[in-house]
């Protein structure tokens, strides 16, 4: 088959693999529909994540159809369609049994990352039973591939964790697939007011047309004023930080106002300066998490009911077989005005 | 002044009454501006209510502009908008800091019950400070009147109470104003499906309108089996019973799956049947309730947000002196497609 | 091997039966090492069951160590010592993922129930990895058969869902094993005041020993009355069922305060009558459970170290083969100050 | 009167003051019957608190004796017996309404900072009905004093906020009173370990008497390595800081395991490092909180029934005009192997 592969820092290419086989009775080997390529992916390509080694395929998204499944799979059979979770989950372990499948002791993040992913023709999927999600007959595969990662990290890491609330006045730090991915599940909690922050202004203007209530461009103006002003020198009930970097961080830690919440999704690279000399009095949650995809079945549903319109955040389309030029797309997301694209086998 | 005073069952006037007056140093006088009549006011005029005695001035709802104000009250002066809470709270007895305002000791549900209501030119509202809510310059006053009491009771006994979330299948039973609050509200957590049940077409057709996915009128249809199909036998996540009779609460008993909520909103005068010999082991939770009002901030928040439009609730207006007509019509709301008639002073 | 056979009512017998094999790669076979007899046993015996057949091996709780394990248990292996849960848990159903193992789909309530129980010399447990949990080497196993069910289940369905806090003033009808067992859980949040109350002088004065700060024979002083002595009128913060009739969950609805916990555990034959006459303005919560089993590694820990003593439940001890004789005793429980007896093979 | 007064950085006395009187209706003035010393009083003498002003009588904890009440205080009467909350809450803010009293806006923590305090013969106490508790006949009112800051503080901002649970591993860095605080209170959830970390070995070796299950000297040992040896490298569920320092803030961050929870008591005057880069991935919730004193009515129940000692934190007794002296014994804390003193009028 043909599959993505990391070669080293700077080097992919798209070439022949094996087609994955079950090696355990648990495993299934799912044909690639559609899948996707995450902000994760050029972590990956940078070198940034040295788990990854050379001969990896990459990639954790994705939606396909069974291909084959060990004797102990009893969830899915040949033929079902599915949605791939970007976490695998064994189902027996202390966190599995929590529902923390982040740090399930035989799973946890490793698609793409310790063991073979998505971005490919087929791919194997450990502990098919929990890490599987099936698709009925007539649902719109291409924006359940959303359901992979995007929307239960924003969800969980960013609206659940930051427990928005009806009539909450909300902010956004970075208007990217994930800070979008938040304000589309925000809105689930129907909060009065949600303040996108970014600093660019096409994403600002999508976020917009997504729900956004007010948008400010930190580039542009200063943005701790602008939240302090639409707050009444409140603060916002709960601060998301969706990108990555000390600098939104600690902007979040700026507009919060008592009692709130910082929910930080970025996935950070060095540490940060928490303010306690200010906010140890000020009643304060923060929350780190690593997508658990626990919610994967309610955002489906979500998703069934026309609740939540995935499809928003799909801007580009691109056959599997072109995917070196659409992670180029993907790598320029900002000129090319993209936020998720989409591939499919 | 004028006002609708009870002359015991089935006799009400509207007739000369002395203007209330600063009692004690937490009162304030409120001039009413808009006041509606309330399904219990139906049934103490037709003497269910046997503390309500000949004599009282009825209501429990309004918005108005305050008049006076007692030495001690800080946060209204005279010339404020403000929303009159159905629900009197002292703000320092142990109820009240435990924020179950229904059970304050020195108030709860008094107003047009145990003192004079606010169907009347003026009403003195006790513990003042905690009682109202300001409204600022330029809200649409009329629709706020829905936060008194209809709102907050749907929203607290039904949703809150009934743990709504995203994606759940819920069953409202009972499509009158405060299942049709409860419907409105119930939007803010963004389940999939909403089965609104009534015998009442009209009703019905109306809830479609305000968001109910599905619609059941049990007097043509088995609504137990009805459910249980929606469902694909699972049965609901939340049942919310908003009308007060045995047989509507084991309807609810019926159609909830394992893990489920039922709550209630109704008005009860006689005791149900509770089949624990199957719900033992289902993992059930019931719950009742009489509102706190401890959600009205927020519920002004949404309005104020426009996420949630009140005056859709309203079918009817007329002036404060027509209210033995505005009471003939809510006498007869099936009849006359009501749902919330508003006086206007 | 022997094992305790059921032949419909009133008819068992201790009797040879093939000693069970692994049928699914998910199974484990038991060595069972001490097993105990649960009143829901004597209900079987009695013909309450009917899902209970001719031929059954009852029995669901104990402690043993694996013999065999099928292809795919990985959390298990042979010479383990495991504690047996009451409750089978697939792992990978809907109910399952939301830790409602109660109702898992291929499993929940089957041992001694749908399929061969645990009073016998061996033992086939489906789903092992998710129905046992491991003993490590030097724990009191005697004392870990009580976690099979009759902790977890005073626990989950009594203390958790009665939502018991610090400070708090809880009553517990019903002084058998179950509300002892309540007894002794309620204790890891340190209610203020545990009221005990059984028609037993015996069970009583043993609920002293174990915790309880008041006692009431509700045979010989007016219940109800005492309760609301000792609160002030004021009822209790949670009422905890655990015997499974009317009488005594309708003293519950009697002896609540507003705001309070109805915690039903008690398995019911008959359906009971819900005073919402009274309760629908009084915010009470209500909740029903079979026990789920998610709390057994949280109270293997508080036994480990010290804080739970579950050796304090058993009064009686059997050689297995003398389990006729140990019925005998647990039938007449009151008469033998029974509570929970054990079984040595 | 006679009253202890802060005049500047180093330099306090004990002198006569005019006696303070009722100034609004919500007031109550109270005779001090015992007070005491907080840590926070000595960052007062040391200057680190600008906003306390020469002339300030300090203090915010004591019981005593209710002299006058305004003529809207309801609660109390002259004569009473009452606890003084360090915390001043208005009843009717938004802040109090949510129960978050320390960010009353008219109150909060402004007692012996903002306005005169407890260090004296007579004080005034704001918003007296909801600022203060009553004390029964009967009752131990030198262990009451410890419910007017450190309790709750512990409590509150440690035990709560880390949401400690029956079975859990805990960590407590910092023996200090408030240390001790989360201590004595953690237990009311029964965690099975509760891990002590300081550098002075008497208050370990007093931590082990107050029920701590193992103590870590961190100036003698790899306080880190131990936890970790400890915990399985799994980690702690519950990080307790105490202390306020960067060091002992980023030791939580090393010693809790995934899921986990960071709560914040110490009083910092710097920022921390948050090791993000790290923590993004660990599910980590981190809070802070100013104490709101809401659970002073629920330690008050355990206290009064036995379940909590607080004299246990009382190793010193002076007379109130011994106070230069006790503060002399209280900055010398270690060496004089001081918790907390006790003054009485």
């Amino acid at each position: 088959m043909k599959a993505l592969v990391y070669h080293g820092p700077g080097k992919k290419s798209w070439e022949e693999k094996p087609k994955p086989i079950i090696m355990e009775p648990t495993d299934a080997v799912v044909k690639i529909f559609k899948t996707t390529i995450c902000g994760t992916d050029l972590h990956i390509m940078k070198g940034d994540l040295p788990a990854v080694t050379d001969g990896r395929i990459i990639g954790h998204e994705g939606v396909g159809i069974i291909e084959e499944v060990g004797d102990s799979v009893s969830n899915f059979k040949k033929g079902d369609h599915v949605i791939i979770s970007c976490i695998t989950s064994c189902g027996k372990c202390e966190y599995c049994k929590k529902a923390m499948y982040s740090h399930c002791e035989k799973g946890g993040w490793i698609l793409g990352n310790l063991i073979d992913g998505t971005q490919a023709e087929y791919v194997r999927i450990p502990y098919a039973d929990n890490s599987l999600y099936p698709i009925p007959a007539g649902a719109d595969e291409e924006a359940l591939v959303m359901l992979s990662d995007i929307l239960p990290t924003g969800f969980e890491c960013g609206v659940l964790n930051g427990k928005v609330k009806p009539g909450d006045t909300i902010a956004i730090v970075g208007a990217g697939p994930i800070g979008m991915a938040a304000l589309l599940t925000a809105q689930f909690y129907t909060p009065a007011e949600i303040i996108m922050i970014d600093m660019d202004d096409n994403r600002l203007n999508v976020a917009k047309t997504f729900g956004a209530t007010h948008v400010i461009n930190s580039g542009k103006e200063d943005a701790v004023a602008k939240v302090m002003s639409l707050t009444h020198n409140k603060g916002v009930d709960t601060a998301i930080e969706a990108v990555g970097v000390a600098a939104t961080f600690e902007l979040c830690e700026k507009i919060v106002g008592a009692g709130a919440h910082i929910a930080n999704i970025g996935v950070h690279g060095k540490s940060v300066t928490l303010h306690l000399e200010t906010l140890w009095s000020q009643n304060i949650t923060i929350t780190t998490r690593l997508v658990d995809t626990v919610t994967t079945p309610m955002l489906f549903k979500t998703v069934q009911s026309g609740k939540l319109d995935p499809k928003k955040l799909i801007t580009h389309r691109f056959r599997l077989d072109q995917i070196i030029e659409a992670y180029d797309t993907f790598e320029h997301a900002a000129k090319e005005k993209a936020l998720k694209v989409i591939l499919t086998n």
